[in-house]
C-alpha cells in the first residue's frame, strides 16, 4: 500500500492559524494541523515516506504575536485542494474549524491555485463603469420590510431610484414566501426601477436575492437576468461559497454579485476560532466572486472593531491572488448622520448601506437625496 | 404602501436562544432579535399593523438559566421561512448568527413547516435493515491517507470489509484531486466492497464522498450510485445543508446519507455564540436528511463535552417533527480500546468512527475483528 510513487508538483499554498495557548505548545500544534488538514492520519503510522513528504502540511513559519498568541505558517501542495473551491476550504479549515483556540488569519495562493480563480467580474472599476459613477461612495438599500407584497416592494424600488440610491437590493430575507413570491417581486420590482432610470438618465441597479435551495438557484438567478436585473444578491453562508462562485463564474448572466454574511458571518465572531473577518469577507468572498461583500461595521448593530472592519476593507481591495478588487460594503444599522465619519474611515471606493434609517421620516425622497449629497453626489 | 391584507395563516414555528448577559435585558435583546430575523426594520417605522402582527417574531418565552443566561423562545410565522431550508435557516439563525452572546439552541417545527421535510430516509431501523445487523452499534472507518493512489484506497477497502467493518467511507479530504480522481477511486472502492462481500457474505457500504463544487455534486452522486456505492459522504458546512437535503431527498439516488462536520462544526465551538451541538448535529443535519451524523466525540482531538455530546446523541434519537431517527457517529480521534466506554455512553443505536488507531499495527484485519468482538459482533 506503499506510495511512493506520489509526485506532486511541490508547488504550495500557505494558510497562517494563529493560535491561543501558551507559545511552548505551538509547535505541536501546528504539526497536529498540518496532519488534520491533510492526512488525518498518525504521523508515526504514514505508509511510505512519500506522503509525509508531499501531502502532509509543512510549517514554514512559528511567529509569537503576544503572550497568548502564536501564528504558525502551514504550507500545504496545490494538489490537495485540487481546482475545487469546496475542498481549498476543506484543507484551510475545515476539521480545525472544530477546535477552540485556532482562528484561520491568513491565506496566500499559489500561481496555479490562484488560476482556478476569476474573482469579481466587475469589482471597483467595473462597477464603476457602469454606473458611470466616479469619484464617491455608491449608495445601497434595501427592499424591506418582510411583509409587503411584490407591488408595494416595487412602489418602495421606484422612489428609491428616483431618489438616486445606486444599488436597490432585496432583502435577505426575501425569498419565493407566499406573500412575496420571487418571480412577480422581481419582475415588478426590476420594472420599476428600470422607469425610474428611464425618467431620471440616472442607472440604479436592483439586485434580487437568488439565496435559495439549490437546484433553484440557477432557475431563479436566469430569472433575474430575464427581467433586467442589474445583479444578485446572495448569502453564500446559507448556499456555500462555491455556489456563489458558480452564479459569478457563468457568462451567460455576467451579473453583479452582491455578499451578504447571513450565517457565514457567524464563523467570524469568536475572538480565538472561526476565520479572522478580513479573510472571511475580504479574502474569500472575493475569492468566490462577490463584487460587493456586506459586512457588519463597526458602531452598528453588531460587534466587529474598527480594526476589524479596517482589515475588511483592506482585504477587499488589497491586491491578492490577482482577483479585481471588491467592494466593502460596511452596513447592519447604519445611519445617515454617519455617512461622513463612514466615508472617511472607509474611503471613496466603498457602498454605504442604510437600510431603516431611510425611513426614518415621511419624505423618503428627501432623505435618499439627503444621503446622496453627503457622500458628494447631487440630485438634479 | 401599507399592507393591510397580509393575511397568513397563524401557524409559527419556535426558536430558543440563548442570551449570555445580565437578565434584565433580556427582553430588549429578544425584541431586537424578533425584528432582527425578519422585518429587519425599527419597530416604529413598521408600515400599518399587519407586519408588526403576523410577520415580526412574536417572544413567547423567557426563562432565565442561571446568573449569566437568559433563554428566550421567539417564534415565527411559517410563512417567513416557506418551504425553504435555507430560508429556514435565514430566519432562525442568519443575522444573529453575527451577533456574539445569542447561542441558538431549540427548535420546534409546526406541522405545516415539518411537512417540507422527509429528514433521514433510512435512519437507524432502515440501515440496520439494510444491512441485517441489529442489537449492535455498527462500526465505520475512513480510507485515508490522503495521497494513496485509488488503487491503493480500493486494497485497503476490501481489507477492511473483509475485517468486518459495516460502512467504509471516504476520508472526507478524497475529492477529485490529481492523485486520487473521484471517479477511478469511487469504481475501484466500490468493486473492491463488493467483492469481499460476495466472499464473506456479510454486506459492507461504500460510501464515496461527494461533497464537490456546487453544479457537480449532482454527477458525482449518479456516478458512486452507478458504481453500487450503498450511500454517499457528504460536509454540508461546505455546500449548504440545502444540497445535503437534495440528495437525501432524490428518489432516484435513495442513498445513504452520511454527515460530515467540517466546516459546519465551527458554528459550535463558541461557549456562548453559534449553535448547540445537540441541534446543529441532533437537529439540523437530521432535517436536512443525514441518516448518520458524525461528530467529533469527547475524549478524542475536539472540544466538546460529554453533555454536548449527550445532547447530540438525544437530538439525533429524539421524536422531533416527524422524522426517522438518525445514527450518532461519535468520532475525532476514537481508539478501539475507548469502545466499550463510548458504547456505554452512547448505547448500541451508534455508529462508532475510528480511523487512524485501525492501522496501529500491522495487522489490519486482526484490529478489524478486534473492533468487531468489542460491540458484541463476531466475525467467523
Amino acid at each position: 500500500m506503499i506510495d511512493e510513487e506520489l509526485a506532486l508538483s511541490g508547488e504550495r499554498f500557505r494558510a497562517v492559524y494563529r493560535l491561543h495557548g501558551p507559545a511552548a505548545e505551538a509547535e505541536a500544534r501546528a504539526r497536529a494541523i498540518a496532519l488534520e488538514q491533510t492526512v488525518e492520519f498518525p504521523d508515526a503510522l504514514l505508509p511510505g515516506t512519500a506522503i509525509r513528504a508531499q501531502v502532509v502540511g509543512r510549517i514554514t513559519d512559528i511567529r509569537p504575536i503576544d503572550a497568548e498568541r502564536t501564528d504558525v505558517a502551514i504550507d500545504y501542495a496545490v494538489e490537495t485542494a485540487g481546482r475545487e473551491l469546496t475542498q481549498l476550504l476543506n484543507v484551510l479549515f475545515g476539521n480545525v474549524a472544530l477546535q477552540p483556540g485556532v482562528r484561520l488569519v491568513g491565506l496566500t495562493l499559489s500561481p496555479t491555485l490562484a488560476a482556478h480563480y476569476r474573482g469579481p467580474r466587475f469589482g471597483i472599476a467595473g462597477l464603476r463603469a457602469r454606473l458611470d459613477v466616479h469619484g464617491r461612495p455608491l449608495l445601497c438599500t434595501a427592499l424591506k420590510p418582510m411583509g409587503l407584497s411584490p407591488a408595494a416592494l416595487a412602489d418602495l424600488a421606484y422612489r428609491l431610484a428616483l431618489g438616486g440610491i445606486d444599488l436597490i437590493k432585496d432583502d435577505h430575507g426575501l425569498a419565493d414566501q407566499p406573500f412575496c413570491p420571487f418571480d412577480e417581486r422581481v419582475r415588478r420590482c426590476a420594472e420599476a426601477v428600470q422607469r425610474a432610470a428611464d425618467e431620471t438618465g440616472r442607472a440604479s441597479l436592483y439586485l434580487p436575492n437568488v439565496t435559495a435551495p439549490a437546484a433553484e438557484i440557477p432557475g431563479r438567478a436566469r430569472v433575474a437576468k430575464a427581467v433586467g436585473a442589474g445583479g444578485l444578491l446572495f448569502c453564500p453562508g446559507l448556499v456555500g461559497l462555491d455556489a456563489m462562485r458558480t452564479l459569478a463564474d457563468d457568462d451567460d448572466l455576467a451579473l453583479l454579485i452582491l455578499s451578504h454574511p447571513a450565517l457565514l458571518g457567524g464563523l467570524a465572531v469568536g475572538a480565538h476560532a472561526g476565520i479572522a473577518p478580513g479573510l472571511l469577507y475580504g479574502g474569500l468572498g472575493r475569492l468566490a466572486g462577490a463584487d460587493a461583500v456586506i459586512f457588519p461595521s463597526y458602531g452598528g448593530r453588531f460587534a466587529l472593531t474598527p480594526e476589524q472592519c479596517r482589515d475588511i476593507a483592506g482585504g477587499c481591495a488589497a491586491p491578492w491572488a490577482g482577483l479585481a478588487p471588491a467592494w466593502p460594503v460596511p452596513a447592519g444599522g447604519m445611519t445617515l448622520d454617519r455617512v461622513p465619519e463612514l466615508v472617511d474611515f472607509y474611503g471613496r471606493d466603498c457602498i454605504l448601506l442604510i437600510g431603516g434609517d431611510l425611513h426614518a421620516d415621511d419624505d423618503l425622497g428627501a432623505r435618499c437625496r439627503a444621503f446622496r449629497r453627503l457622500v458628494g453626489g447631487g440630485v438634479d
